[in-house]
């Protein structure tokens, strides 16, 4: 497997949170059989971002596209994240590390929520 | 106005992050022009739930319905998000004031989000 996605959301205290991350990491690995999907978090829960991208190069991927799972620009994105990929950048030159821009960016996903509460308001 | 929808966010420190929220309120502005769109946050920005609630009250709303803007169900939709709906509830029985679920509950994003990334990843 040279390729992989890493699903980076923000963590919580309550396991079921991650939930809708499993879903999506499966929905992905039926559609991209030959890519490895697996999660990472910013904190509360585990594993963390490095600690996966650490695995993943350790298991022989050679490019790594990770996806941050955030709903707004704020601190955590223009400071955590940023710094944390340097970093793994840093460790793993040999590897092609890069991030999209968070889901909250995608004008899809937006489009899907309005859908969905115009569909529930009538 | 006697309709209102309230995107209900977690808020954050930046006020950036409250961007992507703001576009979907405009979206649904101009698909559902007899409906007061407004937002709200949890912790870290203006205003709460309970004040925009409260406006909307005042301004003569009759049936609001909240959309939690959160990806998973952890602590703050568990806990956090039920006891101010009591006491909203509490505090206005006249007017008819109910949820939906989180918008990570709602397959079609999760969708949206999985089409995106597999386009990038080909």
């Amino acid at each position: 497997m040279q390729k992989a996605i890493v699903l980076f959301g923000h963590g919580a205290r309550d396991p079921q949170w991650a939930d809708p991350m499993k879903k999506l990491q499966a929905m992905l690995m039926d559609q991209l059989p030959h890519v490895n999907v697996e999660l990472a978090f910013l904190e509360l829960m585990a594993p963390s971002l490095p600690d996966t991208v650490d695995c993943m190069v350790q298991g022989g991927v050679k490019h790594i596209q990770v996806v941050p799972i955030f709903f707004g620009k704020g601190g955590h994105l223009k400071n955590d994240f940023p710094v944390l990929m340097a970093q793994m950048k840093e460790k793993h030159p040999q590897v092609h590390l890069e991030a999209t821009s968070a889901v909250g960016q995608w004008d899809a996903v937006w489009q899907a929520i309005a859908r969905q509460i115009v569909q529930q308001s009538q």
